[in-house]
């Protein structure tokens, strides 16, 4: 018998509307004839009483001065409120159900509290209630240590929770159901006529989400891409179909994918440029400079080392220290803040020549300067000023036609 | 050294000034050099977010259909956010402090989900975390089956969790937390003069609680007795040392039991007189009555048989169904509603002469009918009118001389 495992995220599940969606999709499915696992978050918006974000508001005032430990025990509750409502729902529409914390699911962690690893799912209780033809609703975000210690995954983690369940049972498919329809080419905010996409690959999801895409954890996507257990984007309040996640090879096997160059692009803001020029000569300025970076755990990016001197990129968040931290070194670095690092992003594009050429084009036309560039095989990187985003977004969807998509 | 576990109920830990009381008291017994367990029951008072009635609350509209054993899911966060909360204001203020569920404080019970009783509490958790110095929380009212089930230990709960962990680790004192100054003569409410008891025994609580007063559960008064470990019913928001329990002989031991012929009045309301007058001379006329009544589960009281017929009393919840029955069988039963049992409760009045004399005496004066009695060796019972209930309770209060306590 075929198994579902379907993910529903915390708002979908704090309104009446959002319940009626809900209890919708998955009827549906047991309807027709699927073995179902359903992985809940917390319920409601921030602000909202069992919130995640309510939930720690409880100990903020007294600094925040809760052990990793019990943090994780106190939001174990937002996931177990929203589970035991959606049980209430089931039941009173005479559908059996039963609620499985992290823990009783069998989804065992190591004890990083706050941001642990799944290490083994225990897969027996699970399939027990499946057998007494029960809808499993589990706990998302959450799971136990062999001591019985409850641990949480970190943000993102209900996700991971639905595709690791999905591969410990050898799911059909996992089902993640969001408040857009699928994946988009763009973000809809920025660019007017972002379309949903019908097929993606796991690399390309992985590669929006890292690249600012809020799509679904790239964690939880490394799960199911080595389970080999497709995933499907889709909407809670639409009937579309959303948006498959899967193998490329496999995708061409269903004959859904397309011999596309660019399947979409992603953006950060908040970027800070930095440049350090080598007046003196130094043999190991770049040895320096990212010793000095790496101690202070900043990230970088758009690394560029040239024998003349290097540029980079830092966060906002961490330009500060970056900077305190170069003229430590005796440094007078150059510094461009509010730059936005724009990804053009597509599976297809290894080998295909003239990708670069259309952005530059785009760009040039729209008298957009780039101010540093990047490529791997399947992504091309442009830095740009925040100030050009929107212009350069749009820019590029139109001329790789991903309007037409 | 010493071992004290304290208890706390939800509205100590629902405001500012409450959790300031709660921390004072554990750290007194802290830095007084005292190993601490607390057990906290869920925060604030019904309406709350947390409370256990509004955790109801969010599947009430749907039914009440959720399984008990998802109910007692989802009240077993209550507790554990109030226990989280306290954890982080402990260690604000510097002091180290673990949170252990019922389950991880080894709190093993049957699968009866929602009045679970407690099998076995196995300590180890428990005690590996005091001998490294920490204060160790208990989340009151709820434990695990051996197969990690979460379970909740119904009303009063709490209470049960505090001298059950008190009775496994052999603690000094069980300190149970209210809004009272430990267990008075008389309600307050209704004997202007009520006082507080400096002691009383095991027995004599319990005799209060089942008799309608308002004190600790007597489930967790046995657990204590059944140990030999004393409990203090205290204050939180004073500084009273408030009502020690435990054996009456301990109590001599100590000199502090005075010997006194009652300790104190309890009462209940909403009390039915009914009677079945045996005009036919039926032979079985009381088995068939009392054999009804318990096939519907309804408790009688005040049960007087003779051979002209029998009278008793129910709730007032249970009239309906009693007097349905009581036709059914083709009997015209009289009928008093709106009466009130009184209970005189004193672990030294058995064998003194004279407790009955006083209340009829007392009763009379004030031209109270007593509409029946009973009595055990360490308590009397009274049926009077509701109407009666305030001027009775104040006579009997004066006449015993309780206001002196």
């Amino acid at each position: 018998m075929e198994l579902i495992v379907q993910k529903f995220g915390g708002t979908s599940l704090s309104d009446e509307q959002g319940r009626y969606h809900v209890l919708r999709h998955i009827i549906r499915e047991y309807e027709a004839g699927l073995n179902i696992v359903v992985v809940v978050s917390a319920m409601g918006r921030s602000g909202e009483p069992y919130a995640t974000d309510s939930l720690l508001e409880l100990v903020r005032h007294n600094g925040n001065s809760l052990p990793s430990r019990e943090r994780d025990l106190l939001l174990s509750c937002g996931e177990l409120i929203s589970a035991t409502v959606l049980c209430s729902l089931l039941h009173a529409k005479g559908f059996s159900s039963v609620v499985l914390t992290g823990g009783q699911a069998g989804i065992m962690t190591d004890d990083r509290f706050g941001s642990a690893r799944i290490i083994d799912i225990k897969q027996h209780k699970m399939r027990r209630q499946l057998e007494e033809g029960k809808i499993v609703i589990v706990t998302g975000f959450q799971g136990m240590t062999t001591d019985g210690e409850m641990t949480t995954l970190g943000r993102g983690g209900s996700d991971t929770t639905a595709t690791a369940v999905g591969a410990a049972l050898n799911a059909d498919i996992v089902d993640i159901y969001t408040d857009v329809d699928g994946i988009l080419t763009a973000d809809p905010r920025w660019v007017s006529d972002a379309k949903p996409l019908a097929a993606v690959s796991y690399e390309e999801i992985c590669n929006m989400a890292q690249n600012g895409a809020k799509v679904i954890h790239p964690r939880a996507v490394e799960i199911a891409m080595k389970a080999g257990i497709p995933i499907r984007v889709r909407s809670t309040f639409s009937e579309g179909e959303g948006t498959l996640v899967t193998h490329t090879q496999a995708l061409r096997n269903k004959g859904i994918w397309f011999d596309r160059t660019v399947t979409g692009l992603a953006h950060v803001r908040g970027v800070t440029q930095l440049g350090v020029i080598n007046h003196d000569g130094l043999a190991d300025l770049q040895l320096r400079v990212f010793r000095a970076m790496a101690r202070h755990e900043i990230s970088v990016d758009f690394i560029n080392v040239m024998p003349t001197g290097v540029h980079y990129t830092v966060s906002e968040d961490d330009t500060p220290m970056a900077l305190q931290l170069l003229q430590g070194l005796g440094f007078e670095p150059h510094i461009r803040k509010g730059c936005a690092k724009v990804s053009v992003i597509g599976g297809g594009m290894n080998g295909e020549p003239g990708v670069m050429a259309v952005i530059v084009e785009a760009l040039t036309n729209s008298s957009i300067p780039i101010l540093q560039s990047a490529d791997s095989n399947t992504t091309i990187w442009v830095l740009i000023s925040e100030n050009d985003l929107a212009e350069a977004l749009q820019a590029l969807h139109t001329a790789f036609g991903l309007h037409l998509t």
